[in-house]
C-alpha cells in the first residue's frame, strides 16, 4: 500500500440524462435571501434529470493495468465508498493506494447527481430509509433493534458494523425512487460511463450490482469482471445468464444473509450457462458479524484485500503500465 | 503549481444536523428490484437533516500553512468546484497544486449531505431552478436569452462562460429550498466545521457567501480570511459590521453585475466599521464577460491567480510548515 497518493488529476463529470421541458405550471414566490423580497421562481422552462455524476481519480504512476468502478447501493451515494461512519478508511483509499486509477459514482436521482422534480417530470414520491428500517434490513440486528436509547440497542452476535457510528451512518442517506423510476436512467448512464471508459473493474454493492449484473450481461466487452458486494440479484426470467461467459464475478457476503436464496439460484443459473462466478461467503470462512455494509465494518481492510487477491488471480495482470 | 497532487489521505464526513423521529404515518409500498414484490416501506422512525458533507483532501507535503474551505452557492453542490462544465480544471484543482490542505463541501439539503423529507419534516416544498432562469441570473445573457435551438442563444458580448456546456451545466443543478429551512442548518453546521478545522480562509459563492459573512461576524477567530465570489450581501439590519474588522475580506465579480447596489452598500458599511474589503471588480480592470460562474469561466485559472496573490499578501506567511 502506497503511503502517498499520488494523483495526476481530481475532476469529475456527468453522463447520461435528459432534457425534460416543462410548461403551464404556476409561479411560486420563495423566500432566497432573508431580509430580501420573495425571488419570483418560475417553474417553467428546461431541467436535466437522470445524469450520472462521476469522481475521477487519475493516478499519477498508475501501479494497476485497468480502472476501477465503485459503485452504491440504494438509498445511498459514493460517499459511502470514502471514509466509514466512525473515521476509519473506506475502500475508496485502497484501491487509491493500490495504485488504480478509481471512478466514484452518484447514481442518477441521489448525491450530486441531482433528482428530478416530482411530481412534474418524476410521478412517484421518494422514499427516504429510516434507521429502523436499516436496522435490520443492512443486518445491524433484528427488525425493532434500534432505540433512540443507545442502550437498548440490539445488535447480531458479533456485529462488524461500527455501530456507536450508527446514527452518523444516518446522515449519508439519500433519497430513492422506484425501480421503475430510476433502474432505467441509472442503467443508462452507466452503460454511458462504461462506453467512455478502458475496461474495467466494476465493484458494485446492493442494488448497483443489480446494475452490474444488467450491465455486463448486455455489454460483456466493457468489464473486465465484477465484485459484487452483497449484491441484489436479477430476478428477471430473460435475464441473459450466457451472457456472463466472460465476465470472472465475485461475490462477497457478510452473516445473516438474508437474500441467500435468491443469490443461490442466481449462482447455479449462472454457473450452469458456463459462468465461473466465486462466492466468498464470508462466515462459511469462520469471519462472523459482517453486516450489509461490509466494506465500512471493523474488517473492511481485510475483507478488501481478499477482494484484491482475486482480481490478481482472475482479471489479468496488475503491473506498471 | 504542482505536477503532482501528492496527498497523504482523501477522506470525507458529515458535521451537524439534527436526529427527527415521525411517528403515525402510513406505510407505503414501493418497488425496489424488478420481479420481486413491492417493498413495505415504513416512514414512522429516525432521520439525520441538516447535516453538512464534507471531503477533506489532506496535502502529503503541504506548502501552504492553513487549509481553505470551498463553499457552493445556492442549487448547487460542491462539484461547481471541482471540473469546469466544458471539462478545464477547476478551483479545487488550483488549490490542491498550491498545496492547499482543502475542504470541500456539499451544505445541507444538497448533494450528499442529503435533504429532509417534506413535508413530513421540511413544510416546504423544494425549488429546481431551469436553465432558463440560470441563463439571467447567471448572467450568461439576458432574460428569454435560452432557447431549445442553440442557433437561438443570446449571450452577453465577451461572455467568459464556456456557454456551450450550458446544458452540461445543468445536469449539476440540485433542488434548494427556501432561506427559512436552510439558511439555520447550513451556518450551524458550518460553524461546527469551522470549530473543528484549523483556521484557514473560506472561499465562498454566491449564497455561500451569506453563510460565510454571517459565520466571520459570529466566530471571526475561526478564519483567516474570506473571498467571496460574487456573494450574496447580508440585508439583516442588525448584521455585527465591526465584527469583520479582524478578518480580510475579498469580494470578486464579473461583469453585467445585478446586486452592484446591494453590494456597494454592504461595502460601505463594512469600510465604515473598520473593515478593509477589497473589492476585485473585474470589469473595471479591463476584464468583461464574467458570469455569475465566474470560478467556470475561460479565464477562471487567471481569476484564481489573482485570488492566490491577494492571499499571499494579506492572509499569512504561505510558507512550509
Amino acid at each position: 500500500m502506497k503511503e502517498i497518493i499520488a494523483l495526476r488529476e481530481v475532476r469529475s463529470f456527468f453522463v447520461g440524462g435528459d432534457l425534460v421541458r416543462l410548461s403551464g405550471l404556476p409561479i411560486r414566490e420563495i423566500p432566497t435571501i432573508p431580509g430580501a423580497p420573495l425571488r419570483c421562481a418560475d417553474p417553467n422552462g428546461t431541467y436535466a434529470v437522470g445524469q450520472l455524476y462521476v469522481q475521477q481519480y487519475l493516478q499519477a504512476n498508475p501501479t494497476a493495468s485497468y480502472p476501477v468502478h465503485l459503485w452504491h447501493g440504494g438509498g445511498l451515494t459514493g460517499a459511502c465508498w470514502e471514509t466509514t461512519p466512525d473515521g476509519r478508511p473506506g475502500w475508496l483509499d485502497v484501491f487509491l493506494r493500490r495504485g488504480f486509477d478509481t471512478y466514484l459514482t452518484d447514481a442518477p436521482e441521489r448525491g450530486r447527481a441531482s433528482w428530478a422534480p416530482y411530481p412534474t417530470i418524476n410521478a412517484e414520491a421518494p422514499w427516504h430509509r429510516t434507521l429502523e428500517m436499516a436496522w435490520w434490513m443492512f443486518r445491524f440486528g433484528p427488525e425493532g433493534g434500534y432505540d433512540p436509547d443507545p442502550a437498548k440497542w440490539r445488535t447480531y452476535p458479533d456485529l462488524k458494523f461500527p455501530v456507536e457510528a450508527a446514527e452518523t451512518f444516518l446522515k449519508q442517506f439519500v433519497a430513492r425512487w422506484g425501480s421503475r423510476t430510476s433502474d432505467a436512467w441509472a442503467i443508462s448512464a452507466y452503460a454511458e460511463l462504461l462506453d467512455q471508459s478502458d475496461p474495467g473493474v466494476v465493484v458494485a454493492h446492493s442494488q448497483g450490482g443489480l446494475y452490474a449484473l444488467d450491465l455486463a450481461a448486455r455489454h460483456p466487452d466493457r468489464l473486465l469482471g465484477l465484485v459484487l458486494v452483497e449484491p441484489v440479484a436479477p430476478r428477471d426470467e430473460q435475464f441473459n445468464y450466457a451472457a456472463l461467459n466472460s465476465t470472472p464475478i465475485l461475490i462477497v457476503t457478510g452473516d445473516n444473509l438474508t437474500s441467500r436464496p435468491a443469490l443461490e439460484a442466481f449462482c447455479l443459473r449462472a454457473r450452469a450457462a458456463g459462468s465461473a462466478v466465486k462466492w466468498l461467503d464470508l462466515p462459511q470462512l469462520g469471519v462472523t458479524g459482517n453486516s450489509h455494509m461490509l466494506m465500512m465494518d471493523t474488517n473492511n481492510l481485510a475483507i478488501a484485500i481478499q477482494v484484491l487477491k482475486w482480481m490478481e488471480e482472475n482479471i489479468s495482470v496488475i503491473a506498471s503500465r
